[in-house]
């Protein structure tokens, strides 16, 4: 599998705009560009990234098809649809409509939390818009290239709409889900090829039905997956409404009575549409590589790279100093001793006592090792620091800065400009692959049916017809 | 048939209320009360009341199967649900799960425009909370009482929650889209016998899935059902979480990242809490007499009135002066010559011509009539003025007062405190069934089936079991 190589910026200048009139909307000229988009307009090196991005994806939801709020919500769908269909359930020996498939697999792919991030949006992309693409692509047999034709689609339009939505709007709401049921619908739509007045039409019913509120997070709450379900659900419904003749708003966005007059105060139009056809928003989506927060990835990074390049073994710390912008601080000080994985996972201290220890943070150190004695012992030896330079670059860029005291008393700095995972220094594919069969693991799938199905799936441009991603053995 | 008395205002002050601690919220404090609502909590005359208002209700869904919205959601449920199953799709020969027949039947009962209305609320509570609650009783097998119970505790928590999200969230949102994901999931998680604290969870996942913008009005876009179908199906949907211990966030409702401090600027917390148990709100509700925009109704039945009492015919007006509120100009002013049924609906003068000739504006009058030479040339002798006590009145009271002028040169005053339909001057039983009579014609439906369906559920607290409520003929 040859690596990809880093795809921004990425303009395509000559590209053609579509026609427009002065008085159209940029909600319209969006949707005129989802219904319109064709395989010949999007660079090649995009559309590898978008397989990157959907192999990526598909671990994550095998990784999380059995968590106790994806399994309450495949055993509501799958009791309310059909008892079969052409809609594979990921990991699971069912199939249903696409409406049910999309709801479930949506919720499996946000709770591992490996799943993609698009930096400048907030917007994890993939579990919103894969879910519903592969379960329509399934049902009417689209192409290989055709899903992955779709799934750019969704992205252009999820990533834009988060853009546009802007700061306000991710104080309270959750942009996955809100962005979300746009992305499923673009990409649903482009499926189903809806002409550009109907793409718009879907984009109004799915812009009516956006949802997705962070008030949960305070006790914890299950509605995160809820609410990559409902993205997926209600995006794939307004998209074959519109195929339908049902109509949307015209200006669901921008309208007085549309999302940004009641959804955020600092709407940002111009990301609507600039760039349309020659920036490529998809390629700028971060893969995680590490199974915890964000802002941790850029310090345990710089952490990995002086260990590395200076041999350094996890009993040689002394301390370490993570130099770190102040969201940083905000959201990962207040997590000293924590007692649960999830808590650990915004513990500074847990995530760069992984690393040390195991080369990685992944699930499977998590589970295993987030509170041993060898872990809360390095744990204790991380601080955090704000960092100038670290702070005034965020969000445009996540710099990663340690400063490591070795036992032996030598100081030494580590830097990466990016984490791991972010356009400019991406996965490999043989890495995509590996954190797919680690991700497989975590969800009881055997290596053995991961690895053909991946194997498969990293060809799906050469698929006549989207079939079933995962054969599962049979039962024992 | 007995006719109901009018029940407001409506107290039972000696009702001892549910136990919380003193740091509980609102919303759970609501939660608990919906939880747990018994029949001997509430008077007999509210749930009289709550039986007139499903029998409206139901004129409603079967008038507006056929309509092409609703076709189009209907199309998509049934193709996405499974081929058979409990829940009953209203006047057409299927049925499905409870989640699709919820959806299609919340569509259907708000698109003729005669479904009820809370005016302190601005919301139609039975599209939303009679479809859900319906399609799971008949799923779950309870009983007419049951049923009747839970849609109190629907209603009771959707118009609490409406008034809680105050004007500025009606000046974008369709509190019928927001508020009603809460009342059905109030509704079914009573059902499901929900505890206090799995009710709290299904609120927390109704509201973070509530969603309905008014923008679609602009081009007068489908999405009106479309809002009713997603609050049904959403709301039913984090019932059926919470049942399975799917949790909701602790306070959806006034939590700093929850409902309010998304969606509104106004809210008023104490409209969620104050008088429950004491005050029912569900008896609040009023029905919908004349099939056009409430603001023609006060004068309508003001001309009824002069007519009645002074036995005018149609030929006798020369003039008619509707003394209207600020309200009702805005809305009705523009509109002098409608090309459309729709738009005569907005219209003063058809409404008013409608009534002079036929007694009343239903569908039928609309549909046939609203044209005609005869109506035109009444319509042209309407004009509005504004009154001042009228405007000061609204919205708490809808006063309609017209000046007649006759063509003997009489000039004859009418008025009516309380428009028809208000709780002060309801629809006596027989005034319902008359009107779901005329609702089904319009929905192609025959007298004999729709009779046989009245004549039953009138008597839905008898039901031991909740089955099927319209028996069509079979097909020639």
């Amino acid at each position: 599998m040859p690596r990809t190589d880093a795809l921004r910026p990425f303009h395509r200048p000559h590209l053609p705009k579509p026609p427009m009139t002065a008085h159209a909307s940029r909600t319209a000229e969006l949707a005129a560009f989802a219904a319109g988009l064709r395989l010949k307009d999007i660079p090649p090196a995009v559309l590898r990234r978008t397989e990157d991005l959907l192999v990526d994806w598909f671990g994550s939801a095998v990784a999380g098809h059995r968590a106790r709020p994806v399994a309450s919500i495949a055993r509501f769908a799958l009791a309310m649809g059909p008892a079969t269909g052409p809609g594979e359930v990921i990991a699971r020996r069912a199939s249903t409509s696409p409406h049910a498939a999309a709801m479930i697999n949506a919720a499996a792919s946000h709770v591992a939390e490996q799943d993609d991030v698009h930096n400048g949006s907030v917007f994890h992309p993939a579990t919103v818009v894969f879910p519903p693409a592969l379960a329509v692509a399934q049902a009417i047999g689209a192409s290989g290239q055709e899903l992955l034709l779709a799934c750019v689609a969704g992205y252009e339009v999820g990533i834009r709409v988060g853009e546009f939505l802007g700061r306000t709007h991710y104080k309270v709401f959750h942009t996955t889900g809100t962005a979300g049921t746009l992305a499923a619908a673009a990409a649903v739509g482009r499926l189903l090829r809806l002409d550009a007045a109907q793409m718009r039409d879907a984009l109004g019913s799915a812009g009516t039905q956006s949802a997705g509120l962070w008030e949960f997070l305070r006790t914890a709450a299950d509605s995160k997956q809820l609410h990559t379900a409902h993205a997926a659900g209600a995006g794939l419904m307004a998209a074959y409404l519109a195929k339908d003749g049902f109509t949307g708003a015209a200006d669901i966005l921008q309208g007085p009575q549309g999302m940004a007059a009641g959804m955020t105060q600092d709407a940002r139009p111009e990301s609507l549409t600039d760039g349309l056809g020659s920036r490529w928003a998809t390629a700028e989506t971060s893969f995680k590589y590490h199974a915890c927060c964000r802002h941790t990835h850029p310090a345990a990074d710089a952490l990995l790279q002086v260990m590395q390049q200076q041999q350094l073994q996890a009993q040689d710390l002394a301390r370490v100093v993570a130099h770190v912008h102040q969201g940083a601080i905000d959201v990962l000080g207040p997590v000293l001793q924590p007692a649960t994985v999830h808590q650990s996972k915004f513990s500074m201290g847990t995530v760069l006592a992984l690393v040390a220890q195991y080369g990685q943070a992944g699930l499977g150190e998590f589970d295993a090792h987030f509170l041993s004695a060898a872990t809360q012992a390095l744990r204790d030896k991380v601080e955090m620091a704000l960092d100038a330079e670290v702070d005034s670059a965020y969000p445009r860029r996540w710099i990663g800065k340690v400063t490591v005291h070795t036992r032996d008393g030598r100081v030494l700095n580590g830097r990466v400009d990016e984490p791991k995972g972010d356009p400019g220094n991406s996965l490999s594919r043989a890495e995509i692959s590996a954190k797919a069969l680690r991700l497989a693991d975590h969800g009881g799938v055997s290596s053995a049916a991961m690895q053909r199905a991946l194997e498969s799936l990293w060809q799906l441009a050469q698929w006549p017809v989207v079939g079933r991603l995962l054969a599962l053995e049979p039962q024992a």
